[in-house]
């Protein structure tokens, strides 16, 4: 964490100062952003914008209050990473349940009627992720973005008890173009209705969201829902496994999901129950807690499991279902609209809980909208690549869609069997193995685009693939030796990052390659650096720069080493120490062999504010990455 | 994090629900507990005391609120565990500087009259602490001591503007034999007095403790102190090492040491000024911070160092002095009489800043003092033990002053020579390596005694050192695979632990000794665990029962393992299932390699409440660990 650059500042770093007239009372009339929705797509949004006090941002949402319990759990190694940049990851690791390993019963092959475990493997495959794959209640993960939000500059806070009623477009009516009627829901003013004009909507509004029915769109997929049941219990059992996450097909009850809890003593079990027929409701079966434990227990047999306390349960239909477009754009009209509505999370594709999706690739949606919001709002970026949410997230969700539906289909289908035995490894264990990717949040891949480069010079960095989430790996760092992970360098601010991986010669040397591309940024008229930061402001506050050198830190001189990397901050003008780095030589895990870069040349590695790599290019290709930027930043 | 044990509460699970009638407004007249003064070691203890709702707590503070800045800084590895039983190590990590080098810098050979760089050393030795050396400015310690106790049950707060004014002992006045009397000096009710009768007092009033002197205690040391600057800055210099740890020996101007603080751009310079005649205060030498950075520029020579804004200086004297004894009891007197005063901290013991000991060994103390107050205020423990306090602190300080008075001597000492040149490496430099254990905080040991075993069975496992903090290893977690510290299962909740180490066999068969070892635990009559457990009470409440085995996880059952190390606790009986490990296979870093465990034998290890190793036995010495207990229990 840097803090205290403009000055010594007394209490915790991770509180800033309120901005001037913030927090804000009543609701204004003309917002820069209105996000609808205080579910995890909503919250992971209003985060990342309430660090903008300069941007006019309000979240509403229906209900009374923040979430207290229930809904979705499984926090993806990816989201992990992103917390990270939120600041909150360890806070998470802490009071959460780690899934190490996920363990398989199947029918036992000499009495059927009863399960036996069929295999056990590690979770999270090796190097995956430096985070792990973490169970937290969807509620606590609002409370820490709501504690982000309240500890920002604008110290927002969503507007509870608030819906959106209407809302339509007039994109003649100028910089405000969504008008939106909220109504009041809380006791006393229940009806009272507000107008709002926005500049951009979002609808963060679930899976029945109004803002996807304004603007005209459709959930699209299963014509049938399948029902679930799902119950956080605190139970005794003498199933073994009761600790690990594990998948149980029973030979004629059914099948288990089971996923520990945090806190050591909770455990989610989800039962599956019908195929509903069409249009049904699962809520018109009447469908009993007593019911689900029962269901329970007869899977489980020979293993007994009492519950003493239900922390919450609900009997629920999911599809898998997906909308065509994000954004309020009509595909045919992308050349002459700009978009000023969006969709995220639920509210544009729905999962079944089984691949734990819900949550992730909401909040993956929102990571991946909230810079691209701030960079137009303050001018940096074109208006143009908002149109990237919709077409880069549509293709995820529609693949992690066809991921998950697959995945269901599996767990469903009953045990596959040799004659009258079991197979070994059933389908289901192989499968999970297989797709241990899909499930972490890393299967991302976004398509080259105005954001995202070929893959000319891929092979310079084969370990950091273009359009892929910049896999960190641990460094060290020149100034204090300090070893930790580049991705953490990353924060959710809506900075670009340039990582300049060194050939290898001696950096200080005349001449060589680092002190030739500094050169560059620094001076010429077409840096990017130079081009699109903004008169005043600090050098990295658009565009960061770091460097990651080849050589042991002993070997290497700081105060050689190019002004760039030792850039002059804040309203002093203080040296900011972060910005080279050296391989973890000592723990064997050298960033230049993990990452497979060309230790000849080297490579500059472009990456995003939410994280993947957009590009990867030589030191000296200038022109190129002059034209990268070019594509879509405003001078 | 273990939490939900007695059903599911929403919320932050870091923040307990607050006891009945807490916080309780205004001074009560009868106390437990009256610490006096919220520096590191009133804190510490508070923060203790905290937890334990029934135990009346008080803490007064003349100051008029929490501390902002400046004081001690340096936390050791040591701090840096006991802040993990309080829950806010991985906060203090996240926040602060990380100390991983030091560098040393003399007279350049060629050129005296300026510095170069002779050295550098890993600052913590590899396998330590699975802890770091941190920096972060005291207040922010405070601040997370503060929280904690906020989120307690007693939801204790200090009672700030208050002093002590006067303390009086009657042993004759029964249970509340202290009487005290507080001064309020909040502007409006300044001068008003408030008489508080209390079982026991805890001087944590700093170096001019009054409740010392109302003891008859005096500091003794030093006849003449030493004067120091030391300067919190923001500056900008092109001296390389500023990120470091740095002492530097100049030729004729002085030395400084630099330590960079938390944040990234702020340092601290420590600059030793003259010896003081004897009596003679600093602040009548008028100092300016003008003539700090002057001096520092001198020292710095050839580097420049311009300072721009100074968050905090000061000019103070300090001498290495000593109380001979703790509390208030005399040295003859000991077998009569059960203390009720004690001093901790700055008030018995003071230190130059150098070896940065201050904070640490005063946080040390009240570590050291809490359970023990805990346990007999509980009816756990007899007041006896609290004799021990004393003695085991007082011992503890003696050393690290020796330690400190070494360290400060070599420090002042002028640049060693070889005829013109001087040494190559020099004094400083190699008594700072040879004794990072004192600095670390690890060269603790406390003699045998009715809390310490002795070494008769030390050989069974030579890496847990009797006497000698815990020092932790890596495990993993029978239940669900978790890797993580076996250190990190101990908790400031003043718990015994048994961690019992099991020899290579089966634990599950038939007559295993572990098997044997949980038998007489739960049915023998003179097990401490049922003989000071009180009836109904959790199982692990009063003494934490856990097991090492040798196997890796996936060839145990947990089913088939002694029913006390799967407890059965709450109102609900719910199982815990975190008291198994295996050792860390995969990372090659055995527990029973690492810690050298008799792999034959095994052994139990029992470790106090403040992770002191106070024993280690065989598995089968029923009744020495019966007896061990039997010295200082309460059935
Ligand atoms: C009852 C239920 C149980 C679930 N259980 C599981 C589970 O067991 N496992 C799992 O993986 N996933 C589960 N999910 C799915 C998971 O919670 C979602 O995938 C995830 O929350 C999606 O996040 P989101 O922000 O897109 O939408 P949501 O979390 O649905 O948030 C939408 C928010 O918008 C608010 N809102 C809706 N309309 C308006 C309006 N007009 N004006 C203002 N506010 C509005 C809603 O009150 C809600 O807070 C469950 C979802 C539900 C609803
Ligand atoms: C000005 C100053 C600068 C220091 N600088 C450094 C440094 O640079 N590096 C370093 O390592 N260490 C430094 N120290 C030492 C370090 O801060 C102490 O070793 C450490 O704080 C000791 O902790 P403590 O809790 O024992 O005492 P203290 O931190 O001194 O706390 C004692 C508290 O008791 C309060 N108090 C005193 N008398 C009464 C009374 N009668 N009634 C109520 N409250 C009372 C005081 O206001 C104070 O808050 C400095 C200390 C001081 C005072």
């Amino acid at each position: 964490m840097q803090y205290h650059l403009n000055g010594f500042r007394p209490g915790d770093p991770e509180v800033s100062d309120a901005a001037p007239g913030r927090p804000e009372d009543g609701m204004p009339e003309m917002l820069d952003v209105l996000i609808v929705g205080a579910g995890p797509a909503g919250l992971a949004l209003a985060a990342q914008l309430a660090a903008f006090p300069e941007i006019r941002t309000r979240i509403v949402e229906r209900k009374p209050g923040p979430m207290e319990k229930g809904q979705a759990d499984g926090i993806s190694c990816r989201s992990m990473e992103m917390f990270n940049a939120f600041g909150f990851a360890e806070k998470v690791m802490k009071q959460g349940y780690w899934v190490n390993e996920t363990t398989f019963w199947k029918p036992d092959p000499n009495r059927p009627e009863h399960i036996s475990r069929n295999g056990r493997v590690q979770d999270v495959e090796d190097g995956l992720s430096e985070m792990p794959h973490i169970i937290l209640n969807q509620a606590r993960v609002h409370d820490m973005f709501l504690e982000v939000m309240r500890n920002s500059p604008s110290r927002l806070e969503p507007d509870y008890s608030m819906q959106l009623v209407g809302l339509e477009v007039d994109r003649a009516a100028g910089d405000y173009p969504v008008f939106v009627t909220l109504e009041r829901l809380e006791p006393g003013r229940e009806g009272e209705l507000v107008a709002v004009r926005a500049k951009y909507v979002v609808g963060c509004d679930g899976a029945r969201s109004r803002v996807r029915a304004a603007i005209g769109r459709e959930l699209v997929g299963d014509s049938a829902n399948q029902a679930w049941g799902v119950m956080d219990v605190l139970a005794i059992t003498d199933f073994p496994d009761i600790r690990c996450k594990t998948l149980i097909q029973s030979a004629g009850e059914g099948n288990i999901i089971i996923i520990p809890r945090e806190g050591g003593y909770l455990t989610r079990l989800y039962i599956e129950l019908d195929k509903l027929a069409e249009g049904e409701r699962v809520a018109n079966r009447n469908i009993t807690v007593d019911r689900l434990i029962a269901a329970a227990q007869r899977i489980f047999r020979p293993y007994s499991i009492e519950v003493h306390e239900v922390a919450w349960w609900s009997v629920y239909e999911i599809g898998q279902r997906l909308t065509d477009k994000f954004d309020d754009v009509p595909e045919a009209d992308a050349e002459s609209l700009l978009p000023c509505v969006f969709i995220a999370g639920d509210a544009c594709h729905t999962h079944s809980p089984k691949a734990g999706q819900g949550m992730n690739v909401s909040m993956g949606d929102t990571f991946n909208l909230g810079w691209k919001l701030v960079s137009v709002l303050k001018g940096r970026c074109r208006p143009e690549i908002l149109h990237s949410y919709s077409a880069e997230r549509q293709a995820v969700a529609h693949d992690l869609i066809s991921f998950d539906r697959e995945w269901s289909r599996i767990m469903s289908e009953p045990p596959e069997m040799v004659g009258v035995e079991p197979v070994e490894t059933p389908r289901f264990q192989r499968y999970f193995v297989e797709h241990g990717r899909y499930t972490a949040g890393m299967s991302v891949k976004y398509n080259p685009s105005v954001l995202t480069g070929d893959a000319t010079w891929q092979s310079l960095a084969t370990g950091f693939e273009i359009g892929t989430r910049f896999h960190s790996a641990p460094v060290v760092r020149l100034a204090d030796a300090k070893v930790l992970e580049l991705g953490h360098t990353v924060s959710a601010d809506a900075r670009w990052h340039l990582y300049v991986f060194c050939p290898d010669e001696d950096p200080a040397a005349n001449g060589a390659a680092i002190g030739r591309f500094c050169n560059y940024l620094s001076d010429a008229p077409n840096s990017p650096v130079r081009k699109y930061t903004p008169a005043g402001a600090d050098i990295d506050s658009v565009i960061d720069v770091r460097a990651i050198f080849q050589q042991d830190r002993h070997d290497l001189a700081l105060e050689k080493m190019p002004a760039l990397l030792l850039p002059r901050k804040g309203r002093m003008g203080l040296v900011d120490y972060e910005k080279m780095f050296c391989p973890d030589l000592k723990s064997g895990r050298d960033i230049f062999d993990i990452r497979r870069i060309d230790r000849k040349r080297g490579c500059v590695l472009i990456v995003r504010p939410d994280q993947y790599v957009a590009h990867v290019l030589p030191l000296d290709a200038h022109d190129e990455i002059a034209a990268f930027f070019d594509r879509f930043m405003v001078p």
